[in-house]
């Protein structure tokens, strides 16, 4: 039996069978991790060849869940293919060799990347029970990394705490490089984590999340290390940046747009004076990628509907002074935004 | 001015212009790291594209290399092709989707692919000394590890530990998800990470490296946890295998093809009665990527020279016993392989 999800993009893509080998599509369909694997779906099923390293396990995980375990390689997988003539695979994800390989060997492809992206967009409750544990652990480590944060410490050697924490916990890993920026570092949205060391009145702001069973999580919070009393303008920016990121969650309701959602936020920073200051989206779809859909930004045509997952995530940055971004990944649920963070302050830190 | 490198891909490719976005791409032909950017190179010139977080770095870090630094995205790099018509583009690093912009925007395209995997296999000086940085990291980790490994800590924490003290002397990252197998799982020679714990008595391997300047280190030691005195095979197999290791090193000359490289360990293991137990290949190349050129196998006929880098790493694996591998990476020079591997213990090291 076919999962409803599997037959939804079978459907749309209009092809005899679906065909990849991208890591996250595979866990999609199957709910099956491996480094390596093929996954064919046809309108009556889908089957997963892995090789011997994995084909027990998952024939044992996938018993009873409609996905059929064969055991080989690439080998195996085009004899199975084989069966049909036309086949749907991802054009963003596929390499053009691989396009040319397939070509050669017979096959009419046509590209499956939209019906999975559309599908992807909206998650099932096992979904959400992934994300929520992912953002529980980066939470955790984040309270962990805390207390261990000290003076003269580089940027790369918290982020080494903080991710240690995170894999301490049961992450696989991180959902993306982490960025940890000390002092007028933070006035980069997407600084590169470095040597810099950490002073006394530092504003510290820290973006990053983990894996946990594939899915991701997002969060960024920014504090003071230290109060060296230089800080008006930037406990006003916060309060400022804080009060647009709380505003998204009391304001967003399912049937809005990404853009309209996005004018939340950009509105209340507008009426601080802070507008030109957040030069970034308000936020983007998380799942088993770190950037997904629904994209919430002045052009997001998208509908926000229960099941999505995205990030709140306004931020103001002054070049060589400081940058000050607030961030949760949030799901929708009963018409509303629900942050997955529940358990780290939001109200301004002060270390 | 081209350099030399660049100019060698350039003509083999035999297009009007290089073009990538390949993240090791770009790093190989500019020796700037940034996770976006255009390169594009033609017979006089290699201009980087990249955005304004990156641009001035970019500037600073490329003058007086030869390589011309711009600032802009992907519309900036278009406006610089438009000068072009045939454009080389790795088929089997891009997308079709990409393949099918470019084609549409009126380019012809060809495979460099080819080019840049052979000019990458043979590493100067300076790639040379980002390998050795991230094998000395790998090693000093390894030894700090050590004496934090204590009964009853599961895979994962292991390998925790491990990549914090990597990230912890500058590591940018793992060069891949790091392997550490407790007892029988060391018998799967790719085993995954997981959450069986530590018994006195067991075989520990554990397979990892780092990644620094972008430069890749690879490495495996297995060792055991305690001795129970159960171990009298374990111990003649680990003999076994270090004796075919270090033949490598021994035997190994410049002229030889993969082939008879691999031959060395495995007619090591034959004579010791363990050549079904050696079930896989004897190295692969090392560099920006964790799998290159050469490839050190049974059916290897690229010849070994001065410059290439590559693990030997033989290995004997008995199901639900216990496997085995010993690992350095290696390089070429002065017509003998020489390992970066100073610091840490081969002889069998019982904690």
């Amino acid at each position: 039996m076919l999962s409803e999800k599997a037959a939804k993009i079978y459907r749309e893509t209009g092809a005899d069978a679906l065909y990849t080998t991208t890591d996250y599509l595979r866990r999609y369909l199957t709910g099956f991790y491996s480094t390596d694997g093929y996954v064919i779906v046809d309108a009556e099923k889908c089957v997963l060849v892995v090789d011997p390293r994995y084909f027990e396990a998952a024939e044992n995980a996938l018993k009873g869940s409609g996905v059929e375990a064969v055991e080989g390689t690439q080998a195996r997988a085009m004899q199975l293919l084989s069966a049909y003539r036309t086949l749907g695979v991802p054009f963003p994800l596929i390499s053009h060799s691989d396009y040319l390989d397939l070509e050669e060997k017979g096959f009419r492809l046509k590209d499956s990347y939209k019906a999975f992206i559309a599908a992807m967009k909206v998650k099932s409750e096992e979904e959400l029970a992934c994300i929520r544990k992912s953002c529980d652990i980066a939470e955790e480590a984040f309270l962990a990394l805390l207390p261990q944060i000290k003076e003269g410490m580089t940027e790369r050697e918290v982020a080494a705490v903080l991710e240690y924490e995170m894999r301490k916990r049961g992450a696989d890993g991180t959902s993306f490089d982490t960025i940890c920026a000390f002092g007028a570092n933070g006035s980069v949205p997407h600084h590169e984590t470095g040597n810099t060391r950490l002073k006394f009145g530092d504003p510290v702001l820290i973006d990053f999340g983990c894996k946990a069973e594939g899915y991701c999580s997002d969060i960024t919070r920014t504090f003071l290390f230290g109060d060296d009393h230089k800080h008006e303008s930037f406990k006003k920016a916060y309060a400022e940046v804080l009060k647009a990121h709380l505003l998204v969650l009391e304001k967003l309701e399912a049937g809005m747009t990404g853009k309209q959602a996005d004018a939340i936020a950009r509105e209340s920073l507008k009426n601080a004076g802070l507008a030109e200051a957040f030069t970034h989206s308000l936020g983007h779809g998380i799942g088993l990628n770190i950037h997904e859909l629904p994209n919430l930004y002045p052009r997001g045509e998208e509908v926000l509907t229960d099941g999505m997952v995205f990030s709140d995530e306004p931020g103001v940055y002054f070049a060589g002074e400081f940058g000050i971004r607030i961030e949760d990944s949030v799901f929708m649920k009963d018409g509303k935004a629900v942050s997955f963070m529940k358990k780290t302050n939001k109200n301004l830190v002060i270390l």
